[in-house]
This record gives C-alpha cells, structure tokens and sequence, in this order.
C-alpha cells in the first residue's frame, strides 16, 4: 500500500482537530479537543503560518517556516508527526515524512529540525534512517545536540 | 555592573550584523560576513519575523515566536545567545536570558526552545541555572529530548 499524502487546506480543518486530538491523547498530552484544534489549525493554515500534510485521515505532520539570518533560506521544523496506531507498520510514518522533506525543499529549506523525546523509540528510528542526526556530523563521538525547554 | 538590553530595530543591523558574524567565526560555523548578516536581521525585523535583543554591542539573542495550535498561545525558540569574550563573567549572558524570557512572557509564550550541543558547557550551564530542562520534568532518570538536525 502506497499512502496517498496532501497539503491540506483550511478545508481539512476537521481531520486535522480528530488526528491531532487522537495523538495528544494518545501519549498523555494535553490536548483542548479536536474542534479546538481543527479551528486553530485552520486559522493557521489561512495565515501561512503552518502546514500541515495529510495521509487521509491516517496521518499528519505538522511543518512550520522561517527565514534564516544564516543561510538567507528557510529553516523546517517538523513539529509533529502522527499515525494513527491501526495503520502503523505499512510505510505510512515514512511517507509522510518523505513528502515534508520534498515540501520543504520546494520551500527552499536548507534544514529540517525536529524534537524528539529518546523514549520514542519508533520515532527514533524513522528519524535517523532518513538522514537526520543529533550528534554533530552524525558520529555518536560528535557533540549532542539537546533540546531544552522550559514552561514560562 | 548590570547590562541594559533593548529590542532591536531595523536601525540596530549594523551592530546585530557583526555580533552574529563574530559569534559564529569564534565558533568556526559558517557566516556570510557581518553586511549580509545585518541586512537580513533588518528585514526580518521590519517585517516582524524576528526579535533581537542586544546588550549594547557585546552581547545578542534571536528570539522567533510561532502560534501553537497547542496551547492557543505564543511559542518562543531561543535561536542564537552570545556574548563577546572579553566581557564574559560579568552575567550579561544571563541578563540577555532574562530579558529574552520577559519578553517571550509579554509576547503571550507559553514555552521557550533552545537547541544546545552538549559540549557548549557554559550555555548549558546558563540554561539549566535559569529553569530549562532537556530531560523531561527535570528529571535526569526521564526521556531526554534530543534535536535532530538534516540538511536538505
């Protein structure tokens, strides 16, 4: 099976709220329910000020943009990625973060930045299979890089 | 001796321009000169992509601020912090990390990012001192957050 990806519009508010909704609950985050965060997100996507990608109603990135001060390009951070756990182990995960990656490069992205906690083993994998690192130059000797974060 | 910060303007580049330009020669990460880097950080202040603070002209954070579909409110990622090494030791790091967490906090941010590499001890240092964790809770037993970084 081949997952059918797409950029969704202020139109897919609704599937984006479910899915969101289902991940935070999922792994015991706070979430404000899926109406709420179908509105947001729809309000975000009318903006520019977020993408989201789409597998159905199977899974879900979320990608947001900024110019650098660095490279005069565009920094991608994936801020999250989801599928659903019925559909898991059919490339789905992969796909999607496949068609971030060509999204961003049509941006004229020069890095992906994503967070994730070590715990997520699946998440781990996907990731350092397709090329990203967090140790500097991808050699565990190398620097790590760490994601700190702190509630205001 | 206490460091006054302020916001930056567009009027501020020239300055901004060679604080970012020492600080990543001193860090031998690439950096397309001190004119190119202070006639982006202007554009991305005039059209309020970016905050710089400065302290004077020894010391700069880059602070960028996103809607979270999340918490319905700001999230902060703390992009750059340096201070020229002849007037380290005296906290105006610190000051610049307060002064970026005040402002993050007028701005409506709920979170604060920061991507540290493990063998930057001093940054580590300062963020941990000032209540940022990369394990989660705090707690050096639970998930730690890694960032991951590809090029594209």
């Amino acid at each position: 099976m081949r997952a059918t990806i797409h950029e969704a519009t202020a139109a897919d508010a609704e599937p984006i709220g479910r899915l969101l909704h289902d991940f935070h609950v999922e792994f015991d985050e706070p979430t404000p329910g899926a109406a709420v965060l179908g509105e947001r997100a729809g309000r975000l996507i009318a903006r520019g000020e977020a993408v989201f990608l789409l597998a159905g109603e199977d899974g879900i990135a979320q990608l947001r943009f900024r110019a650098s001060v660095w490279t005069g390009r565009q920094d991608c951070t994936l801020e999250d990625l989801y599928v659903r756990p019925a559909v898991r182990g059919r490339g789905i995960g992969r796909a999607v973060l496949d068609a971030a990656i060509e999204l961003a490069r049509t941006r004229d992205a020069a890095f992906m930045e994503i967070a994730v906690s070590d715990d997520d083993t699946t998440a781990v994998a996907l990731y350092e299979r397709s090329g990203f690192a967090y140790h500097e130059s991808g050699e565990p000797d190398a620097p790590a890089y760490r994601f700190y974060l702190r509630e205001l």
